[in-house]
């Protein structure tokens, strides 16, 4: 164990430990680099350097169009053969092992026993909460989910969220490093499966499959459906504002009050929520944060940005 | 009722009949007014003329941008005050009522009556099938659905479909007339409520609803969790897509074969299917369709768009 007891300022990390070389954790290691970091990466499988170094050039040219941190550079990179090793000089450790629970276990209480007290150890898990993780580690107070979206070189979101025995000051550290690593951050208050983003994902994936299944629509219609309808606006728009704009001059509270007894259609096989005066309340308020514009004002946004999306699209493919 | 008694063909259609001048109605007015076509709109709303009006100049500018068809002009909308005299005179009539059965049966059937036998009739409708709102009309066969995403002048997915009573032919010229007219069409080979795009929007949607209901998330936290996450990729690759990639090498299969157990996790109230070896394999082979394209070859095309998209978010907020 390193000498050094105390975590750093999250400004003041340098160097990234990324656990884990697949498709995720090529991608983490390919964002740190880009933001100037000091990257060590660690991963068992057979070629793994070779298919990070192959995937970081892949991305190299869009980051650089992106436009680099300054002293960003791919030598940055070394890649250590000793999962000990590769930890011990880190300022923080980006897991992204396998979706396995008793590898996660197992792989976190390994980290944890050879990282530098104190260090922040942030799990990429898509698929398991934290306090599911941290039961074999000695300091789980230190292990936090960090979730990231493919890819994680491009797409800006990081959902954290601590266990149950995560401190809480980790997962405000956390949080303050990855926007200061240039993600863009939600921090959640407490654990549920599948977090936010891949809650909502998956319920459109799932409804995607069972129509498949019945044979309801193909795969094509299925993604046609989105990337010429409601994906265009979800890129700059989400799915509760985009509902706020539907619903004319009367916004959100004229939407619900009007399509609020469609929860109760047969549209999809996800049940619908009781839509209580209290949830009516909190949608209405929750959409009405614009620095108070009136609808009008974020329809003339929403067509300049859409269009300039779909201009972008059109060039970019021409 | 006109001496005209054929349908004209899907390209010579000079004039579009607009019923109904809401959020909808108005879009799929400046959309055709933009796209060249002669309108004639009507809406029994105190002041609907009015709105419309405000709502086609507030479009205006966005559509000019994007360039109008030869001979576009706002001029070319007339208001009626009478419904029969609107749609008499009609090439195509396009409905866009609230959404209320009972008003969608009487409407159609007045539609119906009123307009140039084999003339075509389309719905807007997004929370009733063509079987539930054909019942009334003398004339089923040439009632048929076609839905459209807000805004109608931006957004260019129209969902087509027909009840049980509407002719083939009618689907096959109503497909036709919409991507004559700009839009691009899903044309359904069979009614299932919500068609296909509402359905992924709905689950989507309820899961979010169930969210904020609990507390697990903020309305913010939604947004934010799609717009800084999968929403920046909905706007050119679909969810199925999505997934393709995030398999690395592997693909769709691997994505299944790894992930497949994951759909029996609780990441959120809707069942999955079960994925059988059907199900996988009309997913993968659903997926497979890119003239071929290896998934790297998608994966930097994937990484180009996201870019630009991201590029020009930023450009049009600064």
């Amino acid at each position: 164990m390193s000498e050094r007891q105390v975590r750093p300022a999250p400004q003041d990390v340098r160097t990234v430990a990324c656990i884990g070389a697949g498709v995720i954790g090529a991608g983490w290691v390919a964002h740190f680099l880009a933001q100037g970091y000091d990257v060590i990466a660690w991963d068992p499988a057979p070629e793994a350097e070779e298919r990070l170094r192959a995937l970081v050039d892949a991305a190299w040219p869009a980051l650089e169009s992106l436009g680099l941190a300054a002293g960003a550079d791919r030598s940055r990179l070394s890649v250590s053969e000793d999962l000990e090793q590769a930890v011990a000089g880190a300022d923080v450790v980006q897991e992204s092992a396998p979706e396995d629970l008793d590898l996660k276990i197992d792989l976190l209480a390994r980290i944890d026993a050879a990282t530098p007290r104190d260090v922040v150890i942030s799990s990429s898990t898509s698929g398991y909460t934290m306090t599911q993780m941290q039961v074999g580690a000695a300091g789980p107070e230190r292990l936090v989910v960090g979730h990231p979206f493919n890819p994680p070189y491009l797409i800006p979101l990081v959902e954290v969220v601590g266990g149950d025995r995560t401190a809480p000051d980790v997962v405000a550290w956390t949080s303050q490093f990855f926007e200061h690593a240039g993600k863009s951050v939600i921090t959640m208050d407490r654990e549920v499966p599948g977090f936010i983003a891949n809650r909502l994902q998956e319920a459109l994936w799932r409804e995607a499959l069972h129509m498949v299944d019945n044979g309801e629509a193909t795969v094509e219609q299925i993604d046609a459906s989105i990337t010429q309808g409601p994906g265009l606006r979800w890129a700059f728009h989400g799915p509760m504002l985009t509902f706020h704009l539907a619903g004319g001059h009367g916004g959100m509270a004229h939407m619900l009050d009007h399509f609020g007894p469609s929860l109760k259609a047969p549209w999809t096989r996800l049940d619908a929520p009781e839509l209580t005066p209290d949830l009516r309340d909190a949608v209405v308020e929750g959409v009405d944060r614009s620095d108070g514009r009136p609808v009008q004002e974020l329809v003339a946004e929403r067509d300049r940005l859409l269009i300039g999306v779909m201009r972008t699209l059109q060039e970019l493919r021409s």
